[in-house]
């Protein structure tokens, strides 16, 4: 996870004992009890000889200047303009499973517009008894929920589907955030205006030049959906789409609207741009699947991982990754050291929550040979995250859109780790 | 929670009507039916007209400015000097469970030090089979665990025990913060050095000047307190501690060493400057009470309060808080409208977990009169928040820390909120 160059003197027994004991897989725990006194115990922490900075030297805290590689980045070449662009977040340098906003993957298809509380509004219009429009101070009032859930673009991996194009689990994984929302379920609103019978579908846009409609079925507006306000406890960013976006749990990231502006009620669905020429997955025969809204479960290495190289040598080693599920909760997590031959079961580390990022571990010990990795999720509906070329049997070359193929590290010798394809 | 101001033209009609009903609870969601077709439903939110930011304008997104003033904030007087001083959380413009690193209240002694992960260094050693130096790269190769818990200065709410002294929430409760950890569990690496059977406590210190040295038992040691890298998903922030913090679950916030240096092991207690002098309870009689770790259970309503007054006039109302209890999980949370004559039970929001701070809600229709606002907080012990009254009787006047008394806004007509003292 560091990029820091270690220091070779001060290598710890415990390691080079582990390292020592070949390739069995053992516990870092007791891998190094057998190593004898060490000569470098002298070699301590200095206690700082002077005072570090006040409190509130800074009115919002940021990152140490350490980790200002850990931000978010953007692929100049993959969309034409900017202001309809994409950025990733460095999942190969997080854990835990919150991402924090500052760093969270944005996309938008117009910019990330400004927009205060006070000139705010949100209307509910269409097949309803009563057409409203809401103030933020109004949506405020309403009964508050809490949801965890991940957010995904429908295109992540989507460079994946020809062959492996880009280094690091950053750009090819990396359209996925995870944050704790606070906002008013979608329900309660569309109670109060009052949905008449043949309202079946909402349709929802956003304040941004683009609008980014979509169409979603009434049942799902219904369930978990949340006009949100709070990520991880404070405001949305401006660019998460300050002050209200919508959260779709489990659906592909395009539907979370930003700078919510309407629902609208109606008795089928809208069928705009952004769910026709966009946002379908072109099948070989030229048809289009449409309606591809649940992301299914995927899983992804983040530690090692082409940014995230193995720099101490053989030895106990840490591997990690996240999992996800549109579906539910994550059941469990395979890794592979070598390329999908065996298999065995990484450790669920912390809460497991349903459409919501779980975090993976597995602890081995490295015998510096090349490896293999590989991950597949099983979610809580029994469905395992399937290769790529299963996926490319069933929807061939063309489509771009909800690749939840399997992703392969190459970790070389020398601890560097490519983006590679195994059949 | 917004500093907006509301714009009185835009006002909708299930607000009216709600406060139109009078004094009884009723959901907003159910509230605004009767009313008629609204005139103002033109009133919609303009699209934008021209395109906003594009991706990665900036490498580390920031807050919106709009939320400016949602900060971590510090009292001048509070402390002789600010490198050793403490801030506060915004905790009154928060919302769910998570706080963001960058606005989390930070305490230290002797100022936030710059160490890097290179030159990190972690001694154990004390009564120990083999002392032990550790790089951060070498904790990287433990075994990692994951928890979510609050971290509460013992001070938290002390200005209160002479009666009420700040306003603002965030002033009189703002020294806590809740985050997602992920670390090594400190008892591997005790059991990597080997604790021999004479050693009963440890002591550990931080690597800024003031070292802020502190003893634990090593039951406690032993179960689940975190050498924690990560806090909400990416590293510790230089004033949490990069790269390297305890984590010391339920048990006041002095103890999380930050910037830790070194574990060693003991057959007693150090008995430091920081366990004696301070962080011990002076009672009535000139004894101190000392080795009180836990944190008691304790809630705080967060809005309305002085900082978050009512805007929007009568009718539907949201009144929130945090409760938390270092013995466990938060198992109800009381409201009192009218200063603890009587009580009604608030929803717990989100996840309810153990040592972590869970978020409470209650929806009310007020009738426009004033409110005597208070919360008790009932763990799954069984203990009861006391009044500050009834911990002033046990122990009296003298003490500052482990104030977990009753907190008391009085909420007047025009809803303007005041830090009050009810007896």
């Amino acid at each position: 996870m560091s990029d820091d160059t270690h220091k070779g003197t001060t290598r710890r027994g415990f390691l080079g004992t582990a390292a020592a004991a070949g390739g069995a897989v053992v516990g870092a725990a007791t891998a190094a009890r057998a190593a004898g006194p060490d000569p470098l115990i002298t070699e301590v922490q200095d206690w700082a000889s002077s005072f570090g900075d006040p409190v509130d030297a800074t009115p919002y805290g940021m990152p140490i200047r350490f980790e200002s590689h850990v931000v978010r980045r953007n692929v100049e070449w993959l969309t034409e303009s900017p202001v309809s662009s994409i950025n990733f977040t460095p999942i190969h340098a997080l854990e835990g499973t919150i991402t924090p906003q500052g760093c969270a993957f944005e996309r938008h298809h117009s910019g990330a517009i400004e927009l205060s509380k006070a000139d705010y509004r949100l209307m509910i219009n269409g097949l309803v008894d009563k057409p409203l429009v809401f103030t933020y101070e109004d949506l405020m009032r309403f009964p508050r929920a809490s949801t965890t859930a991940f957010c995904e673009c429908a295109a992540n991996g989507g460079m994946e589907w020809g062959g492996a194009q880009l280094e690091g689990c950053q750009f090819t994984q990396g359209m996925i955030h995870n944050m704790e929302y606070i906002g008013v379920p979608l329900r309660l609103l569309l109670e109060e205006a009052g949905v008449q019978p043949e309202g079946t579908w909402i349709y929802v846009e956003g304040a941004d030049a683009s609008s980014n409609g979509r169409s979603i079925p009434m049942e799902k507006a219904m369930d978990d959906v949340l006009v949100a306000f709070y990520a991880n406890g404070e405001a949305l960013r401006k660019e998460h789409g300050y002050p209200v976006r919508l959260v779709v749990p489990g659906w592909e990231g395009n539907m979370w609207v930003k700078w919510l502006r309407r629902v609208g009620v109606y008795h089928a669905a809208v069928e705009s741009r952004e769910e026709t020429s966009k946002y379908t997955d072109l099948m070989a025969d030229g048809t289009a699947r449409k309606w591809t809204w649940v992301m299914d479960a995927k899983s992804v290495i983040t530690s090692p991982s082409p940014q995230a190289p193995i720099r101490h040598g053989k030895g106990p080693l840490v591997i990690t990754g996240l999992a996800w599920s549109g579906h539910g909760k994550i059941a469990r997590v395979d890794v592979s050291l070598d390329g999908g031959v065996n298999w065995q079961e990484a450790r669920l580390t912390g809460d497991v929550k349903s459409k919501a990022l779980t975090r993976f571990h597995l602890d081995i010990d490295w015998d510096g040979s090349e490896m293999i990795l590989q991950s597949r999720a099983i979610d809580e509906t029994g469905y395992v995250q399937p290769t790529k070329d299963e996926l490319r049997e069933i929807r061939g070359l063309n489509n771009v859109y909800h690749n939840n193929g399997i992703q392969t590290w190459w970790v070389r010798e020398d601890g560097e780790v490519e983006n590679v394809e195994v059949g």
